[in-house]
């Protein structure tokens, strides 16, 4: 088991940094978007933790990080650990932290007990996991993994129009390792769930199926600008009307069962000129569509798009355009895995169950390159999570961290 | 008749004063909020133009200005015209401007045939005509007619939190002059109709019968912010959904018609924490509703209200709250002045219909001090207004300035 104290410690200080008093829930919230000074703060400290723990580090072209402890083979693939820590702006202490600094504590622990493992043991810090400064989520294990390319990830703007490319060179995490990873012998990550299942099953521990596939795309209406008291009814070309009915619709697609277990969410929404008076010329919206099912997802996305014709259709001086900024499909993870993850939990006496991811994670994209599994950890709150309020307590964090110690320990003697 | 190609030249000269290049229209636009520096470069051209004409220029202490021509009679009150000079951020070149410009033109004109008046013209520049910088339209004049007190206006707030009163510091115009208007012997404001129903009966000139009802609110809705992917529909307390219900649900009151001819706009539309992946746990949006008639309008805003008391019942987790921006009833103008109006017109040989006003005026705050009415100068492309594609003649606008210098001329000698 690890040192409880020591891994809530980090986590707490880790939240101090990018750590904002947060209005509406009077808690303290995290502020750490991707590239941002605070998230280079919080790199930095990251790396200072993994050096304390012996690890020799190294920095990529997309702004990865890994920590590496050698096993006895120097010709063993290592095992992979790691998540992220850039947050939304809205954030708590745990989402990607858990996993990264529980990584830490792992290799804390197995210094401790004077552990050597066969395999080397890495533990990962990925870049924009959150997506939403960019606009891609779990983009740099994507680009570790070969899905994107470099090129792609480094032209992508955030909203100031500033590339992640230049923030990756400002903050000084343009590295030099090479960005395309060399294929784990496994990857394991630890996070918590972001969701209301382990809670309502009265369990601590979940053992991670896959995650549901993602589909963000960005609906840009153009209308008219037009005077609100003068302007008749019939000749408004209301841009944000659409935008307020495409939102409506996709609840009421959601509603419908049609589309099997179908989430959406619109995130961003902006008009122009935005004012009183003035009839929106312009609007701005993202769309987050979640679904286990690809065939429903399809479905969702097609009817989403009839729908958007139909508009342009009805209004005349409407158009509508869209642009995709990421999708996956359903991604399930190795079984093998997964079962060396029960059994651990197993091993500590915890009760767990099976269940799907219904955020996305860097251990989808990692996926890819070997086989994967992760651990999820039980938050509070119907597990809360892009929020403040999001918390797991400090017990739930260690039996976590223990489970995934116990996992690595497996795979790197392997 | 006045001098179109010099009335003309101001109008294009004081469009340059906030310019701007529309992206979506290709159009040149006007940008200039109330008391932006835009704003002040723009005063203090007019004043210039004033005071070349000869005018006693003075400045109260809500930045309304004031220029002055003597009649022959100096115990007699003045015949006051004038409008606004503030813009939207998103305005053609009329809207406002040409009343101001228009009752400068007609002061030259009059000093060109060396026409003596027994009462005093005045020309007045209203500050904060549109209420898009401060929430409250009209507020100038509102506050010279005694609706509103100096205190409410100087306490405004712009988006940034700088008040109404520091921006007038800042600009220079809080004048010395008495913000309390003495009552006028009659006040004539020539404006853009902003509306098509000129050009639908193929007429060049409205005489105004009077202002339909406004009312302006703002809503804010609480929600609660959640991860996009992990939160089940049924846990949510989404504010950006209950935003777009409202927004959806205005339009179905204007289209059934049971709130006589209600027209209803969201302009302004702000969601938090503003993030693809994030259920909004806030939302900010205006209302704006014009009725003709003050019952209807009544009926409607206590419908809207149900309506949010609905929304917050069926979600757990939501609150609603309203705060009043702006509110006026139904303004009828005095039929004496529209029947020198019209008479003007006859007088000139042109066209006429009479109409009431979609839009807002300081006509109608003014109107509670003395008889008044309105003329309206056709608009082309439907008669868009708050849009860079804003446009009148050269011809319509010199046509309309006629029948105010001839209503004015009328009116000065009564
Ligand atoms: N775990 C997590 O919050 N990932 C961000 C990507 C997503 O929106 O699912
Ligand atoms: N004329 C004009 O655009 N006034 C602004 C107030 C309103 O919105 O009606």
């Amino acid at each position: 088991t690890v040192d409880a104290d020591r891994l809530w410690r980090s986590l707490m200080d880790l939240a101090e940094i990018g750590a904002y008093d947060d209005e509406r829930t009077g808690l303290r919230g995290v502020n750490r978007l991707a590239l941002t000074d605070a998230d280079a703060a919080g790199r930095r400290q990251v790396i200072a933790w993994m050096e304390d723990a012996g690890l020799a580090v190294r920095v990529d072209r997309m702004g990865n990080i890994y920590g590496r402890r050698e096993g006895t083979d120097p010709t063993a693939a290592p095992v992979l650990t790691g998540s992220h820590i850039d947050s939304v702006a809205t954030a708590g202490a745990f989402d990607g932290c858990l996993g990264v600094l529980g990584g830490i504590e792992v290799v804390r622990t197995l210094d401790e007990r004077g552990i050597v493992t066969r395999r080397p043991i890495e533990v990962g810090v990925f870049t924009e996991e959150e997506g939403v400064r960019f606009g891609t989520d779990m983009l740099g294990s994507a680009v570790a993994a070969g899905r994107l390319t470099l090129g792609y990830a480094h032209g992508l703007t955030d909203r100031d129009g500033r590339t992640l490319g230049d923030e990756l060179a400002r903050t000084g995490f343009d590295g030099p390792a090479d960005v395309r990873l060399d294929p784990p012998y496994a990857y394991v990550e630890c996070h918590i769930e972001q969701g209301p299942v382990l809670a309502e099953n009265g369990v601590g521990i979940g053992v991670v199926t896959g995650v549901q596939g993602i589909s963000w795309q960005e609906i840009t209406v153009h209308g008219r600008a037009a005077h609100a008291g003068t302007t008749p009814t019939r000749l408004r070309a209301d841009a944000g009307l659409a935008a307020a009915e495409i939102i409506v619709r996709l609840r009421a697609m959601v509603d419908s069962g049609e589309y099997g277990e179908l989430r959406a969410t619109v995130g961003h929404l902006t008009v122009h000129p935005d004012l009183t008076n003035i009839v929106p010329a312009r609007a701005e919206l993202t769309v987050d569509l979640r679904n286990p099912d690809d065939a429903a997802m399809a479905r969702a996305e097609e009817d989403l798009s009839a729908f958007l014709r139909e508009l342009e259709d009805a209004r005349p001086g409407l158009t509508l355009s869209t642009r995709r900024m990421a999708g996956t499909a359903y991604v399930p993870f190795d079984e093998t895995v997964q079962k060396v993850i029960a059994g651990a939990a197993d091993d500590h006496g915890l009760a767990h169950i099976s269940l799907l991811s219904g955020a996305g994670h860097d251990a989808q994209e990692i996926a890819a390159l070997c086989p994967t599994a992760m651990i999820f950890v039980r938050g509070e709150h119907d597990g809360i999570s892009h929020n403040p309020r999001e918390y797991s307590t400090p017990e739930a964090c260690a039996r976590g961290v223990d489970v995934l110690a116990t996992t690595l320990l497996r795979l790197a003697d392997q």
